[in-house]
């Protein structure tokens, strides 16, 4: 297998750190340089008929896309440590927290990132407002989070699960913009700090 | 177990066709009026934590909210027809494509939707710039479904899954605005008559 990768990106590093949580070092990684236009050429757009990375080439030539897809594909082959689920039951909650940590923490996060940060005026009219709706509805977002993190160790539970790689991932991304898990949320900010003393944390960053 | 649900929201829509295309009718369904706020009631939260409809409760108590959990979680209980794969591979490509569906497509259309139509100004400030973005954001996505259904009959291959239900749904969500699938993309015309015909397409609607 195959990895096409990025180094700058916050989807890619989903895939990198769930490699590190399963110490899957067998997989060849390419890095293309988005910023050049490598995710744009006509081979890479022949294998995956879109310019996103990462992208996860099988040996057989299939080429799979979307960080969740690739995840949960090299969960099947490296099945150890479990990050998606053992049961079904386990499995649903495990998607259901992972849904809300991209939609709830990680989008609006990436819009308040694009709509404010110099470096990304290139790809998108920026706009203030947009991004200071986002940020708080972040913001709000992890309200919810600290309330099951008062409970729990983790977002989803007892251990550490693709869901929390994602909104972890998230609000390392968001430090961009200078955004910090708000005051009073003190459950995020003690999982936030354990989350990226991980080994993993540190995959290809 | 018990399927909270609401009539006119596209994403509780996903689930109760989902279930007609397996013909699963022993759930309870359970119909929430989102616009006297049911789904914010005291005891909906203390079970959801949340509130979104669809949820569906087990016989144990746990609740699972997102729709695309509930549906992974509900053909663990009714396997066949199989709607999110077979194999790793399959199921990989079927995520792949259900989350272009739903972050290309049914994403950018609910945007256009929310930011165009009179009936939701009272949840949003409505822009007919983020609308128009939005459409055209769907409208390019659309072409490579269109590539992808000139060589296949469904979106993810050769036979109805998941994707096709998450995308048909977000194309007949956003006839509240008007959208139709852009002349020239006459495979995804063909593709979107065919799902709309098919029995599931009327559950609860």
């Amino acid at each position: 297998m195959k990895l096409y990768d990025s180094f700058r990106a916050p989807n890619p590093r989903r895939v990198r750190w769930f490699m590190a949580e399963k110490g899957i070092d067998d997989v060849e990684v390419i890095n293309l340089d988005v910023f050049k236009g490598e995710h744009r050429t006509r081979d890479y757009l022949a294998k995956t008929g879109i310019a996103n990375v990462p992208a996860l080439e099988l040996d057989d030539g299939t080429t799979i896309t979307e960080s969740l897809a690739i995840c949960r594909y090299l969960e099947s082959v490296y099945p150890e440590p479990n990050l998606f689920g053992r049961d079904p039951k386990e499995t649903a909650l495990i998607e259901m927290w992972t849904r809300r940590a991209e939609m709830m923490v990680a989008t609006p996060l990436m819009m308040a990132v694009r709509h404010a940060h110099p470096a990304l005026a290139a790809l998108e009219t920026q706009s203030p407002e947009v991004a200071a709706n986002n940020r708080q509805a972040a913001e709000r977002s992890l309200r919810l989070f600290d309330r099951q993190l008062a409970a729990h160790p983790f977002i989803a539970g007892e251990r550490v699960t693709m869901a929390d790689i994602v909104a972890a991932i998230s609000l390392d991304f968001a430090r961009m913009v200078k955004f910090a898990v708000p005051e009073g949320l003190a459950n995020v900010e003690r999982w936030r700090a354990e989350m990226m003393a991980r080994e993993a944390a540190k995959a290809g960053t």
